[in-house]
């Protein structure tokens, strides 16, 4: 192949990068989960967590997907064995990994929004603002915009900061 | 535009399409409707059809996939409002332009023998392979063998060709 053919082809790898953020687009999903726990800041552990969901007779793009990010794990969905899960949540992974990608492959995403804003809360966790009780709670709300506006959400925000304003005392800080 | 821009242009197609194709990975699906009816052939109309689905919430890559293919519509899953459901049933535009989409863009796609099932079936159609008995029973036997091994189906296979092979008499020939 000469130069000018090169060029014009995109390299497999930047096609099979663009094919995963089209199945991401449809099938991943960015979430924050907020979870009470007497070790966390403030009485709260704030996780975030990066997934893509298929059929298990469909395990190819999880494969690829793991392939690609080099990291990650895929096991069936708890109470529907029938989908699989690949999930990515250690911090690291996060910032090294996936928001590179998704940074970098974005453009035609419709889910922008959502993630800037996860994006915006793992660079903050990066930067301990959970530590203090203001930038908890900024991250919290961020948080709670997302995926819909919190819709899934088991508890309201009022009651996640009426409790931290509340001068929760965790066993460690 | 300068030869330099043209070749950047045709490589952001060239991702949209793998990024296209990525998201038809996860939330797309061909499927072949086998359903009674009197003005069919031995009984039955063949349906082929092209679908890909998302949450209305998230309509931007079901309007990609409309500006990709140049065709197809948008309408609101019967029965579940919230998803939306971007089809292309027209068998001209199945043969000139999904399946020479899917041909090219499915080095990473895990449904590949749906797919291949499907182009089968579109292009017998078009040779009219369904207007004797044999070619008829031949499309149905390999559209069973799609999405799941045919799971879905209302009717038994065998009942289907039963009543073909009962030497059903169309009313329009």
């Amino acid at each position: 192949m000469n130069a000018v053919n090169q060029q014009e082809r995109l390299s497999i790898d930047e096609r099979r990068n663009w094919f995963l953020a089209g199945f991401i687009e449809g099938e991943g999903s960015v979430c924050v989960s907020i979870k009470e726990h007497r070790n966390g800041k403030f009485g709260y552990l704030i996780d975030p967590e990066f997934f893509v969901y298929q059929h298990k007779n469909r395990q190819g793009s999880l494969e690829l997907a793991r392939a690609v990010f080099g990291t990650g794990r895929i096991y069936p969905k708890s109470g529907n064995p029938d989908v699989l899960v690949f999930a990515i949540d250690a911090r690291k992974s996060l910032i090294e990994r996936v928001i590179p990608f998704l940074d970098q492959y974005s453009i035609f995403s419709s889910k922008l929004s959502d993630y800037e804003k996860f994006k915006k809360i793992v660079m903050a966790l990066e930067k301990k603002e959970h530590w203090t009780k203001e930038g908890m709670i900024r991250i919290i709300r961020l948080a709670y915009t997302m995926n819909l506006e919190g819709k899934q959400r088991k508890r309201d925000i009022q009651e996640v900061i009426d409790r931290i304003l509340r001068d929760y005392t965790p066993d460690t800080a």
